[in-house]
C-alpha cells in the first residue's frame, strides 16, 4: 500500500537490458526446454509461465500494485476446493473431489486438421500441400503426444493448459524480452474478455481512465456501463501525446469530472491503432512509459495488430522493400512494445490470435507481473473459467506439433507482407480516386485501418452545418454510392464531446483487392458530391 | 419501474399449459423449420431464437425486469459499429466498416471428426463404428454445409451462431415448452461466465442474494467478491425449503445485513445440487416458483446436471427399472423444470454441455424472457464476444447434422444409464463398507455427487472438539488412508456459519468403479478409526 515515490523511478538503458545473459531465441528453445519441468499431461494440471522461462539472473523484481487494484480485486480468495488439489501427487490416493466427468463419455475418438506447411501458406497451397494431423483421445497415454482431447475436453486451468502455455511463454520470451524477473503470462478468451477483466481488476465506478481521443469503441463500452469515463489524451500520427497525457494529469480538476481522482490507468493500442491506424514509434513509446513512471500510471497494452506491422510504403512508383531476412531481422523491423521497457512491471500486455490466426479461436494471452497474473487467474476462475478445449488443441497441433517457432515466425512474416499488399492497395486507390482539397491521409504502419481526415470546413452549407451533420450527409452519400465505412465520430472516447476535426475510418483487412479499390472510388465520388468538386479524371458521377 | 402487486400473480394449471396447440416434439422438427427462415451463412449473423421456436399463440408475455437491473446492465448501449450491420443487407454494398479480417488467412483447410453413431456410443463402438464427418473451409460456398470454417472461425454473434442457435431453440422447446411467449435463448461459454454476468446484471455491491446453504462454491465465490453475500435457505433431501425462504423474506432485518435490502434473486440448482446431490421434486419446484411470485424473486436456475437425472434407485438385490422405452418416455420421467413452469419470464435457465457432453467445450446457453436476454447478449458484447468456433463447428457437425435432436436423446439416455451404474455402484460400497453408527445418507436422484452426513457428536473426543475440528480430523484420516474427499464446510453458502450438521461430498463421476468401491471402503476404515468403532466384517485396518 505504499504510495511510489519520485525517487523511486528506474530506468534502464538498452545496453544494460541487452547484457542480460538469456535473451532467449527461436534456436535456444531446445536448450531452454531441457531445463524445464516435463509436462505430465493431467487433467487442469496447474502451469506458471515460470515452469518454462529464463531465470532472468540479474533482472529486477516488478513493483507491487495493491494500491491500484480494487475492492473487488483485493476480495478474491483461492478456491478451498482448488486448494485441495495439492493432495493429488500421494501416490495410491483416489480422488472422489472433484466433480470432474469422465473423459470416457466424451464423443469424440479424433479430431483431424490439415494445415499450410511454412513457406506454403496460401489458401491453395495448402490444399495441395497441406499436412493432416491427427488428435486423438488419449494420445498422451499412447505416447504419441503430450496433449489430446481426453484433457483438453475436461476441465483446465484459468492459466490455459500448460501445453499452450509453453509456447506463449516461449514466444513472449523471443519476442519481448520482458526487462523485469517476475513476469508470467495467462492465456484468455481473447483481449475484449481480458480488457473486461482487467478494468475490474483496476477500477471502481466513478474512475476515469486514460485512452487514446479516439479509441477502439468497445473498449469504451466495456468501462461506461462499470461507471468508468474514458479521458481522452491528443494524438498525432505517431498516436498518443505524452506531454498532452502530462498536462491531463498535472491539471486534473476532480470537481470537474464528478469527484474521480486522478486518473492513473491508460488503456493504450501501440501499433495500428483502432480506429487511426496510429503507430507509435520506439522513442514515443519510452516518452510514454517515462510518463507513466513519473504519475505512477499502469498500462493496458491491447495489441491485436502488433504483427500487423506492414513493410514501410513506398508509393505506387518505388520498389517495394525487400521482406525480412530472418527470423531475428523480422523481430528487430518490429517496434518495440511498451513491455520489452517495462522494467517496472506496470504493463499489463494484451495479445491476441484474432487477427493473425482467427477471431473466432477465441484465445489470446495477457502477461504482465506476477502479482497481476494471479489475481486475473483467480478472477478468470469465476467468469471464463478456461478457454476452449477445441481452440487450444487446434491450435497446439498447429504452432507446437507442426509449425514450431520458427514456422510461426514463417507465418507472421507471410502475413506482414499479406498486409502489405492490402495496405498499399487501398492507399493506392485513395491517391487515385479521393479529392485532395478535402481528403488527406497518412499510410498506416500496422493494423487494419485507413484513417481518412475530412476537411469539413470546406463545405458549401448555407445553413451552417455542424460537423456531425455533414459527417452524417457524407457518411450516407457513400452508402447511397455503394461504400459502408465508419464514422470516425463513433470511436471518440469522450462522449459528448465531438472534437475539432472529422475523420472516417475503413478498413482494407477484408473486402478483395479490386473491391476496396471500387469502394474507395465510390467514396470519392461521394465526398466530391458533397462538397460539390469536379469529378478528377473523368472519374465519378 | 412499477413494483409488482402481489394481485398480478399469475398461474397456470398443467391443463391450461397442455393445451397450447404447439408442443414441438422431435418429429415435428422437420415442420417447424419449414416455416422458418433459412439460415444464410454469412459471418457474424444476426440470429434470434424467435426465428426458430413455435410462435406461441395465446401465451402471456413475460414481465418486466427494470426494477430488477443493476445500475451496469440499464446503462449498457447497443454499439453504434453493430448498429452500422443493417446496411450490409443493400446489393451491391462494398464494406469498409468492420475490421473483420479476411477467412484467406485462417490457416485451416479441413477439421475432421470422429464420432459415435447411435446408438454405439461406448468408446469401442466409436472406434470400431464412429462416423467421420469432414468440416471444410469453403462448405457454405460449395453447398455441402450451413456451417463452416470461413464463417465460425471469424467473429460472431455473442447469441452463438444461428446455426448453432437454432438446435439450442429447438432442444429447449421440446423439453421445456416454456409458458410464456416472448422466451430466447442465448449462447454461453458455459454456466460459470453466465452465472458471472448473472450477477452482475442484477446486483449491486452490498445485495444479499439466496442460495441453497450448501451451494456450489464457485457460485459463492462469484459473488462475494463483487460485495454480493449469499444468504442460505434451510434444506432437506428435496433441497431448497421455500417455508424457510418465505420466512427469511417476510422476516428480513435489513440492520442485521449492512443495510441490504430484502433479497429477490434466488440462485438454486434444482437436480442433483451441487454438493448435498439433493433433486426438487415437482411439487418442490411448484411450491418454489410459487413463493418466488409472492415475493417478486427473480430466479437464477443452474441446471448442469439436468440431464444427469437417473432411473430410481432400486438397492443391490432389487431389479433394475426398465430403460426409457421412447424419448417422449424420457422426456416425461425427468422432473419438469422451474423454467417449464414460468409463466411470469421470472426465471433465467443456465444449460450446459460441460457434463453430457465435455467441459472443455466451455458451451452452454441460458433461456429467459427477450428482454433479460438482450441485456445479457449486450453485455456478452464486451466480454465473452462469442463462443469459440472450433468448439461450435464440433458441436454442430455432431449435434445437428450426425445426431439430430433424437440422437441427442438417445445420447441423454445412454448418459442417464451410465450414471444410474456409478450411483448405484458408490450406493452399494457405502451400504456394504460405510459404519452405520455415524454415516447416514439419501441414494442421489440425479448428478455427479453423493453427499454422506456424519453424526460428528458421537466422535470420543475428551477435549470438546469443535464440528470443525472433527471434520478436519476425518478429512486427514481419509488421505492417509489414500482417499480424498471434499469436506461439507467448503459449500457452505454463508462464510462464518458452520450450521449444525456435518457432511462430506464424494463424486462418483470420475474414477472407476472399482477404485470407487476402494476409496468409499477407505473413508470407511478412517471413519472407524476416528470414531473408535470395531472394524465391520473384517474390513478396514
Amino acid at each position: 500500500m505504499v504510495p511510489p515515490s519520485a525517487l523511486d523511478v528506474r530506468s534502464t538503458t538498452d545496453t544494460q537490458i541487452a547484457t542480460f545473459s538469456d535473451k532467449l531465441s527461436v534456436n535456444g528453445v531446445a536448450a531452454r526446454r531441457s531445463k524445464a519441468p516435463r509436462i505430465a499431461g493431467g487433467i487442469a494440471a496447474h502451469a506458471s509461465s515460470d515452469m518454462f522461462k529464463s531465470p532472468g539472473h540479474g533482472k529486477p523484481k516488478a513493483k507491487r500494485w495493491d494500491h491500484r487494484l480494487s475492492e473487488e480485486s483485493l476480495a478474491r480468495q483461492p478456491s478451498s476446493l482448488k486448494g485441495a488439489a495439492k493432495y493429488l501427487t500421494i501416490p495410491g490416493l483416489i480422488s472422489l473431489g472433484g466433480g470432474l466427468p469422465s473423459s470416457q463419455y466424451f464423443p469424440l475418438e479424433h479430431i483431424d486438421i490439415k494445415v499450410p506447411v511454412p513457406p506454403h501458406f496460401s489458401e491453395q497451397e495448402t490444399k495441395e500441400s497441406g499436412v493432416v494431423k491427427r488428435i486423438g483421445k488419449h494420445d498422451i497415454a499412447e505416447g504419441k503426444s503430450i496433449y489430446d482431447i481426453h484433457v483438453a475436453l475436461n476441465y483446465g486451468q484459468s492459466t490455459g493448459s500448460a501445453q499452450m502455455l509453453r509456447f506463449i511463454t516461449e514466444h513472449t520470451e523471443i519476442v519481448h524480452h520482458p526487462p523485469y524477473k517476475d513476469w508470467q503470462c495467462s492465456m484468455t478468451v481473447g483481449n475484449t474478455s481480458a480488457l473486461d477483466i482487467a478494468y475490474r481488476m483496476f477500477c471502481t465506478r466513478g474512475d476515469c481512465i486514460l485512452t487514446e481521443e479516439f479509441t477502439f469503441s468497445s473498449a469504451a463500452e466495456t468501462a461506461r456501463p462499470m461507471g468508468v469515463q474514458c479521458i481522452g489524451v491528443k494524438m498525432d500520427e505517431q498516436g498518443l501525446l505524452p506531454s498532452h497525457l502530462d498536462s491531463i494529469i498535472s491539471n486534473w480538476d476532480s470537481a470537474a469530472h464528478n469527484g474521480a481522482p486522478k486518473p492513473w490507468l491508460l488503456y493504450t493500442v501501440p501499433s495500428g491503432q483502432n480506429p487511426t491506424g496510429a503507430t507509435q514509434s520506439k522513442q514515443r513509446r519510452r516518452d510514454i512509459y517515462r510518463m507513466a513512471q513519473k504519475h505512477d500510471i499502469y498500462i493496458l497494452e491491447d495489441e491485436p495488430y502488433f504483427f500487423l506491422q506492414m513493410q514501410p510504403y513506398t508509393g505506387p512508383n518505388a520498389p517495394d522493400v525487400p521482406p525480412p531476412s530472418s527470423h531475428s531481422a523480422f523481430i528487430d523491423a518490429l517496434v518495440p512494445s511498451l513491455l520489452s521497457m517495462d522494467i517496472d512491471g506496470r504493463v499489463m500486455r494484451l495479445d491476441s490470435f484474432s487477427k493473425v490466426i482467427a477471431p473466432g479461436m477465441r484465445l489470446g494471452w495477457i502477461t504482465a507481473s506476477e502479482q497481476i497474473i494471479e489475481r486475473f487467474v483467480r478472477h478468470s476462475e469465476t467468469c471464463t473459467q478456461t478457454p476452449s478445449g477445441p481452440s487450444q488443441l487446434i491450435m497446439f497441433k498447429l504452432l507446437e506439433e507442426t509449425w514450431g517457432h520458427a514456422g510461426y515466425l514463417d507465418w507472421l512474416i507471410n502475413i506482414r507482407l499479406e498486409y502489405t499488399k492490402r495496405r498499399d492497395n487501398i492507399c493506392y486507390a485513395c491517391e487515385e480516386y479521393l479529392p485532395r482539397e478535402v481528403a488527406s491521409w497518412n499510410p498506416p504502419m500496422a493494423g487494419m485501418f485507413h484513417w481518412i481526415k475530412i476537411d469539413w470546413r470546406k463545405h458549401p452549407s448555407k445553413e451552417g452545418k455542424s460537423m456531425l451533420e455533414i459527417e452524417d450527409e457524407i457518411f450516407h452519400a457513400a452508402i447511397e454510392r455503394g461504400t459502408l465505412i465508419s464514422k470516425g465520430s463513433w470511436f471518440r472516447a469522450e462522449t459528448g464531446n465531438p472534437g475539432d476535426d472529422m475523420f472516417f475510418r475503413t478498413t482494407f483487412a477484408a473486402a478483395p483487392a479490386d473491391q476496396v479499390a471500387e469502394a474507395i472510388e465510390r467514396f470519392g465520388t461521394a465526398l466530391r458530391a458533397v462538397f460539390h468538386l469536379e469529378a478528377a479524371n473523368g472519374h465519378g458521377q
